[in-house]
């Protein structure tokens, strides 16, 4: 982060700092429990992506952790404590909340992972839209090692790479490495840890400097389309074109193109 | 196969024994014949699934081959002989049947892959939940060489894999080799011929140390939300997980996971 | 080109010409803009693949391109020309029926990428059954650079590749490389660029050898049945199947490989 302006929006088991740019940094501040994600912990990520989307001048969600492991999943002793259907289906439902709220989000999410990420954890990643890892952190969907097989964790996994290589992890608990992640799609870059910084700035940087407007219609376009047929999916895909080309920021783009200058905008 | 106490279930064209653990192996045995899917061959393969599906402490299904080839897909000599539409609509929703037969099974099944896979054996390893094979076998839907676009076969192979890959096989009849199916999704894991039983016992391994009904939810699970929208898909999950999570198996196992020890399960 | 008996049906900026086999090489012939897709360029593709559609011994398409680029997508010059949104909605709906169209042909489309394909270029690679790329293209949809979301390539491009690496090049307009296109499923082969015309040649020697009827079928089959469940699919697929077999190519076909000769197709 290399801006000055700094606000400071939460603090505890969940960082959230917010840049000059409208770049949101979200760090899980829990490494003594590997950031699991516990009801707290999931009512906190929730009120921050609540106060990205009320951040008009948002642009990006940096989701990262503090420790060695980057997130462990659900709190299983929290878990454990309440053996009762009607509390396992509240603590799914608010966890897919936030979940799909990573998705809603005007604004694209990266997730940055320093260490290892399981079941719920591996899931954030997979639910974020992009993510950056070190190349010595590891990915797996283990909850049937407790005989909790990861079936919300699946949800976005499946959609991140090839169906055997989803359901060999979810039914064996076993690992892949960050290299192995990026070949099947499940992350997009894999660095040396004295380089992750470097690289979810590149990510940032590319995306800050694209107009907000652009984003937005596009990020909620691409996951709309991804579950319609491809006519339908043309068919919008065209609409949301055209209203993002008759926005000012695309003829000011495509003029400043035409006149081989870069554009001004106002992002 | 380590375990002592086997039962053989059915011999001749299709072996089929079951061990001790709940593993039941079935061996295609038709090797003058490349184990092609004839009729008889598709019964016994129907017969076998239905034993495993009545087989309420199975754990696992192996699906090998003896012979050069693993399976060279449907018997083209069989087929020729009796040019009926009715005869091979009938013929394609035995396959059809038996093929999804896999996929509704309560336990997973790993295609164990000695050599090579054609046409609807090519499918039969697609539509496996798993697959090992040996770094010589090879992949091909070369229907389209006799004129029989391997439409069945594209079913799961497009499930498997991106859209120009399973074309340019179709289309061309063109076989890739294990690596590339790795590569691609096809299998999981790749090894010498040597190694080819202890990387399928690893598999089997793992997957029987888990309970059987967290892998039965999951399994199912894995496949109903593949073919929704991620809310639905979302929905669906978090029931699923809900219900795994109040059974004694996923109790216990959390509760282990909490005392640092074992899990004591009856599996 | 091997076949001597060449018909020239167009030229201007797009060449169209069709050999002996009822091959069709399509070749944006507008090097100076980069191919772009302006209006004249859209409906010359139009009409070259509506000539396709109306000839019944038709039996592929190579869609290529002269000059330094494949094709820099849509001509932003005339865009900025007419900020209306009727307009930009008829131009996309211009651009879709015509990708639509590549989908709609009963032969297979190979894209010959002979340089950088980008926006509505990458869309035309994407879009197309097959491609072949030499080794120094490039492929990006960078529109996002203009304050533009490339929405409408993102349809196929979503389609061809893990949703993670497909959101990074629409939202960063980062371009990736023949080999990581490869990897992908973007493209099918990289070549270098004195092999690029063998290469395709192989496909098309490939794909010309078998039946048009079977291939016909089976790409309609290959894109309807991937937008259905997986029991839906089967019984399309068992139908086209089934109607395949029981027609005179197929019955030659399995015939002439029971009799160990090559089948004797009119082709």
């Amino acid at each position: 982060m290399t801006s000055t302006d700094i606000q400071t929006l939460a603090s505890g088991e969940l960082l959230h700092t917010r840049d000059a740019r409208g770049v949101h940094w979200l760090t899980l501040n829990d490494p003594t429990s590997f950031n699991t994600l516990g009801e707290s912990m999931l009512a906190a990520l929730q009120a921050a992506l609540d106060r990205v989307a009320r951040d008009e001048d948002a642009r990006a969600v940096v989701l990262g952790a503090h420790g060695k492991a980057f997130c462990a999943g659900h709190n299983l002793k929290e878990m454990r404590a309440r053996p009762e259907l009607a509390y396992y289906q509240k603590l799914f439902a608010q966890c897919t909340r936030m979940m799909m709220a990573i998705r809603h989000l005007p604004v694209p999410v990266i997730a940055r992972v320093q260490g290892v990420a399981t079941a719920a954890g591996c899931q954030l990643v997979a639910q974020c839209d992009l993510a950056v890892s070190v190349d010595t952190a590891r990915f797996g969907v283990n909850g049937i090692d407790v005989g909790l097989f990861c079936a919300t964790p699946s949800v976005p996994l499946s959609r991140n790479m090839q169906p055997k290589q989803a359901m060999e992890m979810l039914l064996t608990g076993g690992f892949i490495d960050a290299a192995e992640a990026q070949r099947r799609g499940l992350v997009n870059r894999v660095v040396a840890a004295d380089a992750l910084d470097a690289q979810v700035q590149q990510l940032v940087d590319a995306i800050v400097a694209k107009p907000r407007v652009a984003v937005q219609m596009g990020k909620q376009l691409f996951y709309q389309q991804a579950e319609m047929g491809i006519e339908a999916a043309y068919q919008l895909a065209g609409q949301t074109m055209a209203c993002n080309m008759v926005h000012e920021v695309a003829q000011e783009g495509v003029q400043a193109f035409i006149d081989k200058r870069n554009p001004s905008w106002r992002l």
